[in-house]
């Protein structure tokens, strides 16, 4: 089976030339394991799809590293965004995924500069001691920590038991840590469910962070995750996740299934 | 640059069909690192040398994740022992380490078990309470745990301020954590230098615990890594590591150096 690889602002995933149902979910995690697989945050998919306005659709399918169906996935969706340009030379798109359909900008191309629209699901609610509750179609727990603390915050120790708390989803939430670095700068670590990790950067968190600070920030803002610069624009009643897309390489899978 | 993947109990190591020494060092590292390159513990070459015996002999290059090059590596070893057969169909091979001549037995082929012979280059030494030190080509500190402790004991935390002690190198050791499942069977986990983390499993750490059980214990013994199983034999003044070699996928580097 032939694939792609891509990673957009450090956050990494596998397109694969088979489609990603026909595989059973042992295989897809198997595919995302970093040792004795590829290695990737999870895996990207399109299909065309019915367009509802005057530019191209796709479906956006997003499976995590575990190998189950994720939900919205910002910096996968750019991935997907940039798919979607491949097949139509289109630089404007729709991606239509589980929660609802996200516009997509081709910015650039060489290299990739991608945009997604997200809106909100629900505004920001406070959840604790400097803590906040975000829904960018992926519920997201924000927690601020002093500047001096962001680099070295054992995310991989605080952020489980946060993760399981089922309070506003019942498969629980995404755990950030951030701090501003400036006027409308930020710095942002994510550990995301599905990938019971830290990733490099994660775009829906982005977005979560952006809506708790747009209103004492100009737009946009940007993000300083440990994989890269994303920055947030909120306009035309979306929050646009922009960065960058690079792909690394092209392979064919030998081992075992 | 088109490049080959394979793993050797979860220890995996990228073979390019460009010679890594062409390679600047961060390149090298680039190519290992997890999200935005390939993704490996280590990168493995080999090239034809003088034969001091009836078998064909070659050089055994070896880097680390970091992109340094790296001290003999037993996982790599049995890596390159399958290039050296794809290559000359011989079952029987010498490889030319920085410490020195390794035999290599090609036992299966499908799937490819392989075995390496490894010598001791200093007995094991006591290094504190249940620690010992070995040097088995690579330096190893061993501390034996209980095996209730193995599978959660902290190796990322407890492992990196006895890595850097430079005692017994000017580069630190290897730090393992082991303890004892049976009669000839071993659990074994490994934190290693140049990678600077948890391996899912290390050749030479296998070696050094069988070094270091070795008047104890039956021949062969069994050593269970997180990533497979290993066994190491004591014959004919070698340490025989033996385990599977995996080829994962094929592909080509597309993104920048």
């Amino acid at each position: 089976m032939r694939f792609r690889k891509f990673h957009a602002a450090g956050n990494d995933f596998l397109v694969l030339a088979e489609d990603p149902r026909r595989l059973d979910e042992g295989f897809r995690r198997r595919l995302c394991e970093r040792h004795t697989g590829v290695g990737a945050d999870g895996l990207v998919a399109i299909e065309p799809a019915a367009s509802s306005g005057p530019v191209p659709a796709f479906a956006f399918l997003y499976w995590n590293a575990d190998g189950q169906p994720g939900t919205f996935c910002g910096n996968g969706a750019r991935v997907a965004g940039w798919l979607a340009y491949e097949t139509t030379q289109a630089r404007r798109l729709e991606l239509i995924a589980g929660d609802g359909t996200h516009p997509i900008h081709i910015l650039a191309e060489n290299p990739p500069q991608i945009e997604v629209g997200l809106r909100l699901v629900q505004a920001p609610l406070p959840a604790g001691e400097k803590q906040w509750f975000v829904h960018t179609g992926s519920p997201h727990l924000l927690w601020e920590v002093p500047l001096t603390q962001l680099k070295t915050f054992p995310l991989a120790t605080a952020a489980p038991p946060l993760r399981w708390k089922k309070d506003w989803d019942p498969h629980g939430v995404n755990v950030s840590v951030f701090a501003a670095l400036g006027p409308h700068q930020w710095g942002l670590r994510t550990y995301e469910r599905g990938v019971e990790a830290e990733t490099l950067s994660c775009g829906t968190a982005c977005v979560a962070l952006a809506a708790l600070v747009a209103p004492q920030q100009p737009n946009p803002i940007e993000i300083h995750t440990p994989g890269g610069l994303l920055s947030v624009t909120f306009r035309e009643g979306y929050y646009w996740l922009r960065g960058p897309v690079e792909e690394t390489f092209r392979g064919e899978w030998l081992a075992r299934s």
